[in-house]
């Protein structure tokens, strides 16, 4: 069974793809792109590292710019985020029957409610998986245990999550701090390998 | 670092037991019991035929008549399912630093909200982990592939819910039909061993 993890090169995603891997899914890790930036190089070296395929999802960028354009108009992500998060499941399904990403049990954003996901997997006649089991301290402790992780302040060249294409989005249209007031600087995990024994 | 797995022998606790096996926890398979009928041999049945090791946890039968009480008076199980599977959290945590129950996302009771979630792992300083990230589709699937399953009407021999002992005690309070209104007969997967390749 071909299974398709949509992945950022984090923690989250990467121990997504260990469980399915574990309980012997094919697995394929897809980062999504919308052709504004190469943003997906980040995890394509992580997924190397781990011994993964690795594929990029070609996206169109007027997805991204709708999110972009709900982003601005609220004022905070969420909406603009959980939106083009669904958009790229939707286009997963067009390719795979199972589809997983590395949302946990405390993320907020971007995340399906249960009515979504089951319209999701019903409309789609596909499985739709998450790591809604483990918590933030389970997720600390495997990633800690399985993975090399560096620690470091998001950039384009260690980040592959939507924000990084759709800061520069922002930064086109707007030209000023916006971009950085939405999406405050922050330190990121990423997986650079396995963590040796 | 030992796990502790809720189980009833059951499709949803035994591939919890399983993906925690796989990411490297001493996994061990624990049910219930509150002393009045052995409802756990079934359970440990399973727990045998694939390997892990089992434990009974010894419950104080006022637990359950406490459980049985609320769903007399409420006059469904929900409450009474819920209150009895937090109480036998809270005693797994007295003896386990990490507790698992095979929780899907589509269940409805015994169900941990995500508050009661975050209070439990904080006050008892230990990580709950579930199955929340995987849907009803995936489980029969992953349990076709993974065990052996025989399907049939639930008994006091195949079953180790926590449904047999309250449906004990109601029939020997009651002596009437409640139990079975209140439970009516269904048929239940359990699994008897790993599937043959």
């Amino acid at each position: 069974m071909n299974a398709c993890v949509l992945y950022s090169g984090g923690k989250d995603s990467s121990i997504m793809a260990v469980i399915l891997q574990k309980l012997e899914y094919k697995v394929e890790l897809v980062t999504v792109n919308f052709g504004i930036l190469p943003s997906w190089k980040a995890a394509a070296q992580s997924a190397k590292n781990l011994g993964f395929t690795h594929k990029i999802l070609e996206a169109d960028e007027n997805i991204l710019q709708e999110g972009v354009d709900m982003i601005l108009g609220d004022g905070f992500p969420n909406n603009g985020l959980n939106y083009i998060h669904q958009q790229m499941l939707q286009i997963a399904a067009e390719n795979y029957s199972i589809i997983a990403d590395g949302t946990r049990r405390d993320d907020r954003i971007p995340k399906l409610n249960q009515d979504t996901i089951r319209s999701f997997e019903d409309s789609k006649n596909i499985e739709y998986i998450n790591l809604a089991g483990f918590g933030h301290k389970t997720i600390n402790k495997l990633s800690k245990k399985l993975f090399n992780v560096k620690k470091e302040l998001t950039n384009i060249n260690n980040n592959s999550d939507y924000e990084i294409e759709i800061r520069y989005l922002i930064d086109q249209l707007r030209g000023d701090e916006t971009a950085s007031r939405i999406f405050p600087e922050h330190v990121q995990s990423r997986v650079i390998g396995w963590r040796e024994k």
